[in-house]
């Protein structure tokens, strides 16, 4: 189909204001801050703005008759090219659909669009002392719409899960432009075990399964304290052991996150004054809860973790706590500054590995790094070994590109070797899926066979979260990733 | 077929000790403990007890090149039929395979075969301060195996979710025999976003879509302390109440379970002992976390429902503990023995109902036992909505067995209509797949495909969860539910 004819069919559709052709509104549309991005262009044919139900029923309809492709879309925050247009087609805009529809206080729950921020809705919910405990960095821009899709999760996983913990429902348009309500019709319910778990399915699907057009979450009582514990090692082996020895001691803390010396390093350069100690590793606790645990946890935990390491401080203090965070705070915009003319790309960058593995994994991966002649910057969730490996290179410089796609290839297939996986948190989109048939061997055939169930013309997201059919390897054909 | 082909067939692939075909012993396999196995007997064509993946693959391809439904079964403590063959074939037990293959502590996670029983598993995983948190009232009888494929809970749901928020993977054989496994193959990490979440999508599926032969679950350090408060209320209202203000003052105990004034009567009946203050309602908390958090809670929440409750006692002496608890451990045979003539029986006694329709909800189910003149006994996990109705009729009288299933009805109806659904824990398996088309509209047709899709013969477990298919109105043709 011609595009001009595209735009004008959905301007009868939609109405003028919200349909985007202008190629500089096109042009917006066409990158995320995947390093696959960074080295492509995907632009889409149309951008849609739909602020309703019918209006997206309409519009999948539409597509799906005239097999269009569609690809939902948040902030556009994503690291995998998940709400790009690989193929062309139309790019539905959700984060003007940003309505909270309820806030169901009394029944520990909040219906809401999918464009929702997510910092937005918890400073809403904390009028009622509650919260969506998810808590991934891009909380100030991201929606709950695509955390929904990419069951995203952030800082505390470790005692809060993720993302899917909490959705009890979805309002979801299939590509066929039907309409279904997942977890029960008109259901407030907390829980139900009623028919097949398709709100679960359809978390993480990333798109490729329909549109989520309405989303019920159950909501937690926001805790009255918390606080910060750093510690300091100087042997990177100690670093998982004393998240270990925690758990051991019947102790589960909302986060536990790593800086190695790579990251330190990263940051004392960036910010010299923040002068964190040089040390193989720094761990930093948080724990929250009422204020009698947390006060009883912070000592238990400095006293375990006091046996491994060389320095520990605990903090309830707002300021000192902020302080002892601020190092971890800024360690993904230090890695992006490890080299004047170099840059963090976002590739090979969030793999998840068993906690007996952290250690290893990360001299290896120092290993490769030097193979290759790149730095990379290892910070993140180690409470639940979700861990981010940033390579530093000059993205200008075709040679390091292809050298920056080697390495992160080579941090995926460790990863799967450690007993991990290729991502914790960022998704599959279109960088990952060639490890699809090594992560999953023979359930990638079942989760084909799902997506040709419910979206036979493969027109919605194609070539994201699935290798494309027909590739019986599970390979991709993806460039740059 | 004849079962005696049958019979011998499936001796050649198990060998004949792992093939039951004496009346006696079919016989002990055609009931559960719900009202529909009393009124009727399913009586199974033979019963199999494999012990490995590769008999479990076998037979299922046998199975499926011979048409011939497959029913998997646990310990059998289920309340829906759910693993009865309704419609003849095999009876899969896997109970006898009860291996713990690996308690991986270092990375928080257990692999074992689904015959293992919830609390021999959480016996074992107390030498390494871990545990499985979801509870059920069978834990002492009931498997893990069970427990994934109801997607079950109990008394700990409010704090710790249900079964399905620790699986972190499955070995699963479809229908056709293949084996997959979810959750990544090889995978020991905690946190994973690779995929289609099949995993979530079996853990629930009540057999209906393959056979679950391994279980990887996520374990949590276990708390080192707990406490429970006795609440006495003269009004029913205020029970609910006495929930969510717990709720705001950032609490969220382990369990809040609920005995109205049916069940206080009941258990005084049988145990007079026991002694329980004739009131409303009795709430029951229980906190539990460090030793310091749990006194800090039990102090506060006293404080916060001492101003709505007639009386409240908190104890954390375990001698007293056990004491407050003990009309709660009860309940459930108390009811059973409300009539001399009497028994409680298993149909409509499991809805998850919103928080704020509880109050409601329970003096409807009243006024229905009224009008049927039925007793009904109501108890269970208000924390969550999830409340436990259970009717006392005469099991023995075909008019009371007929005026139990009506009143079964109307509380199944009435829990949608509330907002609720018709299950919270106990799951559909036969008796309630009449309401999947009421409780799930359109997505009831998702998940039809699914099944299709991923059972294309319909051999597995044939008849539960989801109304057969060709019936539009999505009603069953069940009797005695």
């Amino acid at each position: 189909m011609q595009n001009e004819q595209l735009v004008k069919d959905l301007q009868a559709i939609l109405g003028s204001a919200k349909v985007l052709s202008e190629k500089l509104d096109l042009l917006s549309y066409s990158y995320d801050s995947s390093f696959m991005a960074r080295n492509n262009r995907f632009v889409p044919d149309v951008v849609i703005t739909p602020t309703s139900t019918e209006e997206v029923s309409k519009v999948m309809k539409y597509a799906f008759n005239n097999n269009i492709s569609v690809t939902p879309r948040g902030a556009g925050s994503g690291e995998t090219c998940g709400s790009l247009a690989i193929q062309g087609g139309i790019v539905m805009d959700l984060a003007t659909w940003d309505t909270i529809e309820e806030i169901d206080a009394e029944n520990m729950q909040v219906q809401m669009r999918p464009g929702v921020i997510h910092a937005e809705l918890n400073k809403r919910l904390a009028e009622y002392g509650l919260f969506f405990p998810p808590d991934p960095g891009s909380s100030q821009m991201c929606t709950v719409g695509g955390m929904v899709a990419n069951n995203s999760s952030g800082l505390r996983a470790v005692k809060y899960g993720t993302t899917e913990q909490y959705v009890l429902g979805l309002e979801v348009v299939l590509p066929n432009g039907e309409v279904i309500v997942t977890g029960g019709v008109n259901c407030r319910a907390i829980k139900n075990v009623s028919g097949l778990n398709l709100t679960k399915l359809f978390v993480g699907s990333e798109g490729t399964l329909g549109i989520i057009t309405k989303i019920r979450l159950r909501l937690w009582p926001k805790p009255k304290a918390r606080g910060i514990l750093m510690a300091v090692f100087n042997d990177l082996e100690q670093a998982p052991q004393a998240v270990l020895d925690v758990y051991k001691g019947g102790i589960l803390p909302s986060g536990i996150e790593i800086l190695d010396s790579s990251a330190i390093k990263a940051v004392n350069e960036y910010k010299p004054d923040i002068n964190l100690p040089n040390a193989e590793a720094i761990l930093l606790y948080e724990l929250d809860g009422n204020p009698a645990s947390v006060k009883w946890e912070g000592e238990e935990v400095s006293r375990i973790v006091g046996l491994l390491a060389a320095n520990v401080e605990w903090s309830t203090d707002p300021q000192r706590m902020s302080e002892l965070w601020q190092g971890r705070a800024v360690t993904a915009t230090a890695a992006a500054r490890v080299r004047e003319d170099g840059s963090r790309i976002f590739a090979g960058e969030d793999i998840s590995i068993p906690l007996n593995k952290v250690t290893e994994s990360l001299k290896k991966i120092k290993e490769i790094g030097k193979k290759y002649g790149i730095g990379v910057v290892n910070y993140g969730h180690i409470g639940d070994g979700n861990v981010h490996t940033a390579p530093v290179i000059n993205p200008e410089d075709p040679e390091e590109v292809k050298l920056g796609a080697a390495l992160a290839d080579e941090i995926h297939l460790l990863a799967i070797a450690m007993g991990g996986v290729t991502t914790g948190e960022h998704g599959v989109g279109a960088v990952r899926s060639q490890y699809a048939r090594k992560e999953h061997g023979a359930a990638l055939d079942v989760m084909q066979s799902i997506k040709r169930t419910l979206d036979p013309k493969n027109i919605m997201n194609p070539g994201k979260l699935l290798p494309e059919e027909g590739n019986k390897h599970g390979t991709s054909t993806s460039s740059g990733s």
